[in-house]
Formats: C-alpha cells, sequence, structure tokens
C-alpha cells in the first residue's frame, strides 16, 4: 500500500531509533523534499511560502472559487512514531489524487514545525495565518492518528473531532532552605521537593476530579540536585487540559504560578458533516471526540477556516511521540477512503 | 585573630561565590600550597604522601612514641562555606603551635578530597587508611563546625561527637509509561513521577517516625522530561542517617532497591576524655552529639585509630555548603583553646 509505503520512507530519514525529522532540521528539509517530489510524481503544482509551508495544489475547474485543503505536518519530535503528522500529508496527497479534478482546487499542506522542537509548536501554521492577506481556503480537513486510547478501546477505526481542548501551560517554583542532609533533623526542614511533591499529587488529583481533565507534570529540576543536600528550589511545568476553559480553571484552583491559558476551539460543521457522511456511508459508527492535543487545524479553525479533523484508531494503548506509535493498515485505508469522499463533497459544486 | 585570617584567605582561592576548592581541582592545590607555607612557617616539618595528604610534624621529644594527629580537609563543595574542613586545619596547626613540642609528636593533617566531588567522599583518608603499613597514631582528633543548628539552638558553643552516624545510601528507579499529556486520560496513566512523589514523601514520613533519623532526596531526574510528555521514567536519590544501623533500617523498610548502608562510628574515650577535660576547665557546658556528617575522623576511627571529634557552634541555623555558613571568632577561639590543651594531655607522657 503506496501510503504505508511512503510513510516507511519518511520514517527512514533522519535515521533510528524512532522517527527524527525535527522541525527546522535537515531532516525535516529532506521530508518536505520527498513529499514535493510525490505532489509533482501526482501532477500537482508545487509551491513553498516564505516559512516553508510545502503546498500541492490540483487546480480546479473554477479558479474563482476558493480552495480546499487538506494536510498536516511532517516534522516529529526526537525518536518519534511513524504516523504523527506524516500520516495526515501521505493520506491527504493519496485522497487528493483519488478525489480527481472538481471544481475548486484541492491543496494539500505540509506544515513546519508543529511540534515545536524549540517553543510552543505549530510554527508554520501560525505564520501562515499570522499574515493572512489571502483570500481563506473554504475548508480544511486535517487527518491525525488519535495518540489517545478511546478509538483502540471503542473498537472503532475513526473518529470525527468536535474541537481542540483548552489548555494551560506555565512553571510552579517551590523555595524551600538547602541543608546538609545529614545534620539538618527533620522537624527543621523546609526541603522545596516535598513541597513540589506534594504538588505533583495535589494536581494529579484535581484532575482526576473533573470530567474531560487531564494535568501533567513533565519537568522537574531540583537545584541543588546533590545527594547529600536537602533541595533549597524546585521548578515544575504544569500542563492542563480540558474540553472548555472552565473546567481548565477548576483544576488550576489549587495551583499558583503564572500560566498561559488557551482557549478551546470547535471545529465547523461543514467539513465535519462531510466527513461524517462519507464514515455513515463506509458503514462504521460515528464517533465524536475532543482532541487532547494541539494540531495545525486549531490554529487554522483559530484564524477563521472551517476546519475539521479526522482521527484514526491508535494502536498499543495509544502511545504515541514514541516509535511504539501504531495504526493498522485497514485504518489507514478506511481514513483515506473517508477524506477522498469528504474532500470530493467539499469541492465540487451542487 | 589568625586563624580568621587564614580562613579568609582560603576563602579566596578559587573565586566566589563561596569557598571553590573541589577535590583535585587546582583550588585544592592551592589550598594545600598555603597550608604548607604556614606549616613551615610554624617551624614544622612537612611531608606530602602518595595519595596527596598534607602533614606538617612538630617533632616530641620521644621518636619511639606513636604520634598524635588533628587535622581535617581543605577541599569544599562548589560555592562551599568558609569553616567546612579548612577550621579543622587552621584550628589544628594554631593549637599545635600552642601546645608547643611535647614528648609525641603532633601532626596536622590535611586530607584530600573529603567531600566527594566525584565520589563517596573522604578521598584521601580512605586512600591513607586502605594502605596502613606504618604505625598507627595514637590519637586522631578532628575539629569541625557542627553544620546543623543544634548548639546554636541550646546557646553552647562546643560539643563532643559521640560518633558518626549510619548511613544508607543509593537510588530508586520508578518506571511508568510514557504518554501524550494531552490525549492520555487520567484513569489510565502509568506516571513514574507520580509514583516517585508518593515515595518523596512517604520516606520524608518514614524519617519522621524515627528518633533522631533524618532522609533526604536530593536528586530528581525525570524522563523524558517535557512539559508535554507523561513522565516514563524517575530516578531518585536516597540518603538517610541515623545514630545507629537498625534506626537506618526501620526507615528504609518502607524502601525498595538497593542502597549501600555504612555503620555507625563510634568515637574513641581517651581523645573525647581529653576534650571534655578542656571543655570543663573553660566552664563550658558539656555537650554530646552524634554527627550526621561523614567526616574524615570516621575513616580514621573505622581503621583503628583512637579518634574524636570536636564540634564547634554553626550560625545561621546550621546552613553549610553554603557562602552563608558562619562561626563566631570567639567560638574559634575556644575550640583553639580546648583543641591546644587536649593535644597536650594526649602528646605528654605521664
Amino acid at each position: 500500500m503506496r501510503v504505508l509505503e511512503r510513510l516507511d520512507q519518511l520514517y527512514e530519514i533522519g535515521g533510528g531509533p524512532g522517527a527524527n525529522r525535527l522541525g527546522g532540521s535537515p531532516g525535516e528539509d529532506e521530508a518536505h523534499e520527498l513529499a514535493a517530489s510525490w505532489m509533482r510524481e501526482a501532477g500537482l503544482e508545487v509551491d513553498v511560502d516564505p516559512a516553508g509551508n510545502l503546498f500541492g495544489r490540483l487546480s480546479g475547474s473554477d479558479s474563482e472559487l476558493p480552495e480546499v485543503w487538506t494536510g498536516s505536518h511532517l516534522d516529529t519530535v526526537p525518536a518519534g512514531g511513524r504516523f504523527d503528522g506524516a500520516l495526515g500529508v501521505v493520506a491527504g496527497l493519496e485522497a487528493v489524487e483519488r478525489a480527481g479534478r472538481q471544481a475548486r482546487t484541492l491543496t494539500v499542506v505540509a506544515f513546519r514545525d508543529e511540534e515545536g522542537c524549540c517553543g510552543p509548536g505549530c510554527v508554520g501554521s501560525r505564520a501562515l495565518c499570522s499574515g493572512w492577506l489571502d483570500p481563506r481556503p473554504e475548508a480544511f480537513v486535517e487527518t491525525h492518528v488519535e495518540q489517545g486510547p478511546r478509538l483502540e478501546e471503542a473498537g472503532v477505526p475513526l473518529a470525527i473531532v468536535t474541537g481542540i481542548v483548552a489548555t494551560a501551560r506555565g512553571e510552579v517554583v517551590f523555595e524551600g532552605a538547602a541543608g546538609h542532609a545529614g545534620t539538618t533533623p527533620m522537624a527543621g526542614r523546609r526541603d522545596a521537593l516535598a513541597e513540589a511533591a506534594e504538588f505533583v499529587l495535589a494536581l494529579r488529583d484535581a484532575a482526576a476530579e473533573v470530567d474531560g481533565a487531564v494535568a501533567t507534570v513533565g519537568r522537574l529540576e531540583v537545584e541543588p540536585g546533590a545527594t547529600n543536600v536537602i533541595p533549597g528550589r524546585v521548578v515544575v511545568s504544569v500542563d492542563v487540559r480540558a474540553p472548555d476553559v472552565e473546567r481548565v480553571a477548576a483544576v488550576l484552583a489549587a495551583v499558583p504560578g503564572e500560566t498561559s491559558r488557551t482557549d478551546a476551539v470547535a471545529m465547523a460543521a461543514a467539513p465535519s458533516d462531510a466527513l461524517r457522511l462519507e464514515v455513515e456511508r463506509l458503514g462504521l459508527p460515528v464517533v465524536e471526540l475532543p482532541s487532547g492535543a494541539g494540531h495545525d487545524a486549531g490554529v487554522l479553525a483559530a484564524a477563521g477556516v472551517p476546519t475539521a479533523m479526522l482521527f484514526v484508531r491508535s494502536l498499543n494503548g495509544g502511545v504515541s511521540h514514541s516509535p511504539d506509535e501504531e495504526t493498522s493498515a485497514e485504518d489507514v485505508a478506511l481514513c483515506v477512503d473517508v477524506l477522498a469522499g469528504a474532500l470530493a463533497r467539499l469541492s465540487s459544486v451542487e
């Protein structure tokens, strides 16, 4: 199957273990060049914008009409998976070829540095949207692996994404008093790590109380960080997500410190309906899920582009950002089928 | 006061902030050269052993008798304090000069790398004792700042050390499952940091239950350590100390994983009695304390040298391994007085 062969070719770039095509790295460049060659092979018109985003256009019969876009990103985290991002570009190209020439131009896009190698991510799509003067696309449909266990648990291959969750990110600093591990009695200690440990557990418990919310401390740095010194300062990262900003705030009620919050972004009715009709056409159950991760789709939606997302079932408990990321060939075939049909619906003019 | 001036001179070596004379560094070498020059100035015979330990000898009238030693170390932790180690060498030299020529040779020693810049510490004294063929000294008396708050709280300048506490050191590894912070529901998580946080608090609570015990997690490393990834692996250091190995075991009962344990070492009666008589001579209260920190004295005691330690009051809550380490000029003067008297008692022959 060509989609899987191409995902394998992309996976080889940058050397193992896992996918290594960090945003801005030669690996990402190589992936963009390879994708551009596939676009040319398919007869698409290739274009690169000032931010380095790659576009392949199958011109529509009516050049006056706004375009319909599909795609995702080709960069990965270090030692990432085979499907994250790449599936949306490769399956998008496959679906555009299958849909064929329509009234509207069909465009496959590969955005730059979605993972945020050195910052908050979605670098390419943000750059595009921040300076957007051109007419916006009629629709953007992003296909992406779920990166979570819900479809696997439900035994269903595809889901229509309802929106991107609200998030809060920040750091919390705990100040204690560094001291000698052997000579400072327990009663007199101000151990910054003990305070941070209480926080880690309180945040976990707060998120577990709020429906649909998750909270993660992924980084924790101890100063001075010596075996025989009581920690004097600990810095932890905080990442909270929930279907709406109110639930994020409910989790954060227990949390001191500043966080930067992003509101939830809803997907649009028209392109989501097109996906739904195609899922129904294949006789598959229609499952709707919020996306716990940020995506380029969230950036385009926030910029006013009618946007939809199609999730494809992740296996292995939904593991992602890891070489263990897995999605079956059958599910990839189904997603191409649904996407091609939805693109045809969105780009034809009744 | 010459002792404080010399501590200042040592403190200048290596640049600030704090004392920077790591074991094996040019700063430690410079400190040893400076101390050797003071020894020569005082008419002592200077010697350096194969491990780099520095000896200054004031020859006794009877060269057949085993020597009496005093001293400590000149290396420091990074950004360390003015008194830790250095006081024992500088006050030791002062006390030897004041005691003057006795029957036994009086020796001031500066051991190498007590702090363990790159390992378990007491490098110089361990090297000396491991290959010891020479006759052992009659006694070793180490003067050291307490590095804890007990003398300050008691309002007493000096203490006789009863022994070095038993210790256990090791690492505990928590294995979880790394996953996407946004897409993995709270219920399905195996967050290695949450497990480690429970451990940090359980260890703290276990130590608080055991009289005289302390426990510290000074290092905690999170993998992969990214804001948006659930921690998959956390490694923590464990440092437990108590007056005897049974109490260390009681704290560790709750702790999985291997630790290397060191038994407690008692100080010897004869040199401790000499210190006690001198403390009483000055009309000071006699306070006895265990040492929560390891010292070269513990190594010599374990090697069979009759050993005693004199603690000098630390101020600022006992802070040590920090530029805030402080001991008063009055207390330094008292310790030199007591040490000189004790050395005279131990080196004279009735």
